[in-house]
């Protein structure tokens, strides 16, 4: 599945892996590209399953970062 | 706030961080004991939060194994 956007201010992902060790490996990886950013998702995960959502909560939607954030998320390896 | 039970089959509980890495890091430290306990909550986290909940899956519903690992993450640092 590839990124929606949810009521019209929140981009949001899924991700499959194989177990739990392997969602929060991508969880960690996400977090480096969000501190390297200061712009941080909300993440849920668990067994096999990780869902990212980006916002822009100072500009009250989506804003360019978010954006650029998603396209970076995209080249994690999953 | 301490451990809720939701809908009869699942133990809830939020925690307060000073930022998305505190969160992230407790968020690990969560990941070890499940993968050592082979019992996997789901994980909720950003900035400054993070939500853990538990469930045992195959017995539809709360077991001894959650409250155990209930338990564990409680003396875990916050």
């Amino acid at each position: 599945p590839e990124w929606e956007v949810v009521d019209g201010e929140r981009l949001q992902r899924s991700f499959a892996f194989r177990d739990f060790a392997g969602a929060l490996a991508f969880v960690n990886l996400v977090g480096e590209l969000a501190e390297r950013r200061n712009h941080h998702p909300d993440i849920s995960f668990g067994w096999g399953k990780a869902t990212v959502t980006l916002t822009s909560h100072d500009a009250g939607g989506l804003t360019e970062r978010d954006l650029a954030l998603a396209e970076e998320i995209d080249h994690l390896p999953t």
